[in-house]
């Protein structure tokens, strides 16, 4: 390697993505008690920086406001004394949950003597791309860093100063406990072209995890060489069936949609099968626009409640992440698997039924990360099934389906035992 | 969709994966008797189509000469009245397998009465890049269909006519059980283009498995928008130790090369500690030679073995698949990992030692799917890992590692059951 100070922007691209490969080897060997040290020293290290934190983190903020970019993104770009603690807090989670790597999961003795174990093993280097959120930064280090993997995070040039600030404390913080401080890097210096060269950065990365818009998620899915988890992205269905509880049915329903609209799990089209909504429609959807919701609706739907706004094929394929959901009358359950068949991207859908077949089938025939009855959808989350980190919720079929915890940042290797075995 | 006859080959070609994929959705909720009866039926079939497949292939044959394929291609490409017997037993062989599909792999009930519960589902479509081996089509279909799983097809323009035959066979062997035929397709008659066609059919193929030379596997890896599992391609690698045995490393030395060369779990170079080959590298190097083995020696093996052709840069990163082998003595453990890392391909490694440290110190470090101490590298295989199935040997760390059985061929689902639980 030339002498960095001469190094071409791809020269020192590399060398980033080296040393971060290199120092992640070394990861891979350590034990919990180090790795949850190095935590500590983050979460410590978060609690002690604030003002120093929070000055770089001013320094985005007043570049986003003077490029004019909404109060939403604003909001989510801000690091505070209470949010920094917050994340401290999310750290020391990090550190209670149980470590995934050395778990023996199948093991046996072949005829020949030789025995064989699969355990669990680092990816290596875990890279990501998102967007102006500096909170995932953390997040995402510590998720990596617990499970024996380096980090290359691409947090975006919205959020660059606050980034670099949180990569350098990181890696004081590793450095301090005697551990590889290169296992996390941050590549938001080389802008645009630095998403694109991580994406194609096989070799030095071993799974690129996505976090942001449906448009991000696509790019990064469409052009790196690199194995991607696709995460987050949820047109969610509810289908009220034909014999469905009118107060559950109303209960699941709104708050499918209003408990938090802006997250992937929260519901955006509603199906409802035509002799359920004779008995509840109007009701269903009065409830929806007294919490707020903007509802559009299908001919059948505004034929039973006017003030519904009317719905085009555009309805069905949005996700909304905002107080808008989409109202279809369907005259079977074939029709609502159907619609959802076409519709979904498979993340999560819930039946609100009284019929054992139809529940048992929908269950059966609807191919989403996680099949609901009788419950709202938002409860699909790593926090609420029990995993105890957010990693995201993978809505491919590859390697991780639905919520992942720790160990979908893992991968396995098999040890082979033996005393001399040939064949 | 127009009308078959009219249609463009672009609209011909999405026809058929759409085809495999609705077929497809009504395999994953089939029983394992109506599978394994399919299975049986295409054994059947093999058997009283002989003469049939075998003037297909004979076209093949006949036009391959014409093109002068070698004498190596010639022979895969054959087939005869014993190896489709064989296919016909290595069906059955699947249907003794145990059927993947359904079970439940995590389970629990949630503080608030939820239960849920992660089952194994089918991908969807598994779809397969291989090259002039008519016996992967029905390899390769037997275990995507015990797998509630679809398959789209791409043998070569090599064996189209063979692979025609295969997958008509196949298609009215799935209708006569009374299962959907069309889950099976080949996808010869687009030629390149329609392997390029499949690699970007997100949305229609749900994996994508390449099966062949490296090259065709790169090509893949590098332009497929499908998710792949990378297989086979193996610099696999033998390091004898300082207190190495000696018989015990000549037995396994010849055997991980000459067993079987032409396989990706044949050893490819041979790194001996400075120590252990003063004790014994020129009978490891006489035993190669005497073997039929092409040795290609770093300066200080030709200095011992002086029969031993020179290696040159080339050497440690070549997968010879042919009695070759490349040796080079190594100063240290730490030198022989190091260049594990630098040449290997990730497949398989094997230390033979009588050192306790250092065995589990190359079981840790070694980065590799699958990591051996005092056995044959030729032990990476998922029949002689239990497995009963041969789909492939992952080197990939998404997803699958190393040897894949059935199970390998499957995504997974949570399934929750509630009573009208809201957040």
């Amino acid at each position: 390697m030339p002498y960095a100070g001469r190094m071409s922007n791809a020269d020192l691209f590399i060398n980033k993505l080296e040393r971060a490969r290199v120092a992640a080897k070394t990861l891979a060997t350590v034990t919990t008690a180090q790795k949850n040290a190095a935590l500590e020293a983050i979460a410590v290290a978060l609690e002690n920086s604030v003002p120093e934190i929070v000055a770089e983190n001013a320094k985005d903020l007043a570049a986003g406001e003077a490029n004019g970019i909404g109060d939403g993104l604003l909001d989510r770009l801000r690091l505070d004394d209470a949010r920094l603690r917050g994340l401290a807090a999310a750290v020391r989670d990090v550190i209670a949950l149980p470590d995934p790597i050395g778990e023996v999961l199948r093991g046996s003795t072949l005829a020949n003597g030789i025995r064989i174990n699969q355990v669990r093993v680092p990816f290596g280097v875990v890279g990501a791309i998102y967007e102006a959120r500096p909170n995932v930064t953390i997040d995402i280090a510590a998720l990596a860093l617990k499970s024996g993997n380096g980090a290359v995070l691409r947090g975006g040039s919205a959020a660059e100063n606050s980034n670099r600030a949180l990569v350098a404390l990181i890696q004081r913080a590793l450095t301090s406990v005697g551990l590889a401080g290169d296992a996390v890097q941050t590549i938001d210096e080389f802008g645009r072209e630095g998403a694109g060269r991580l994406m194609r950065a096989r070799g030095y990365v071993d799974v690129l995890i996505p976090r942001g818009s449906a448009g991000l998620i696509s790019t990064v899915v469409q052009e790196s060489t690199v194995p991607v988890i696709e995460t987050g992205s949820g047109i969610v269905h509810v289908y009220v069936d034909a014999t469905a509880d009118a107060d559950m049915a109303a209960a699941i329903v709104t708050n499918a949609k209003t408990h938090r609209p802006s997250v992937c799990n929260a519901a955006e089209t509603l199906l409802v099968h035509r002799d359920a909504a004779e008995r509840m429609l109007p009701r269903l959807a009065r409830e929806l626009l007294g919490a707020g919701v903007t509802v559009f609706g299908d001919e059948a739907t505004r034929a039973q409640v006017p003030e519904v706004a009317a719905a085009d094929d555009e309805t069905w394929a949005t996700e909304h992440l905002a107080l808008e959901m989409g109202v279809r009358i369907v005259d079977s359950i074939d029709e609502a698997i159907a619609h959802i068949e076409r519709y979904s991207t498979h993340h999560t859908e819930s039946i609100v039924t009284q019929d054992y077949a139809n529940a048992e089938r929908f269950l059966a025939e609807v191919d989403s990360a996680v099949v609901m009855v009788n419950a709202s959808t938002r409860f699909t989350d790593g926090g609420e099934f029990g995993f105890g980190a957010e990693v995201g919720i993978s809505t491919q079929k590859l390697h991780a389906r639905g919520p992942m915890g720790l160990s979908e940042l893992t991968s396995t290797k098999w040890l082979v035992r033996g005393g001399g075995q040939i064949r």
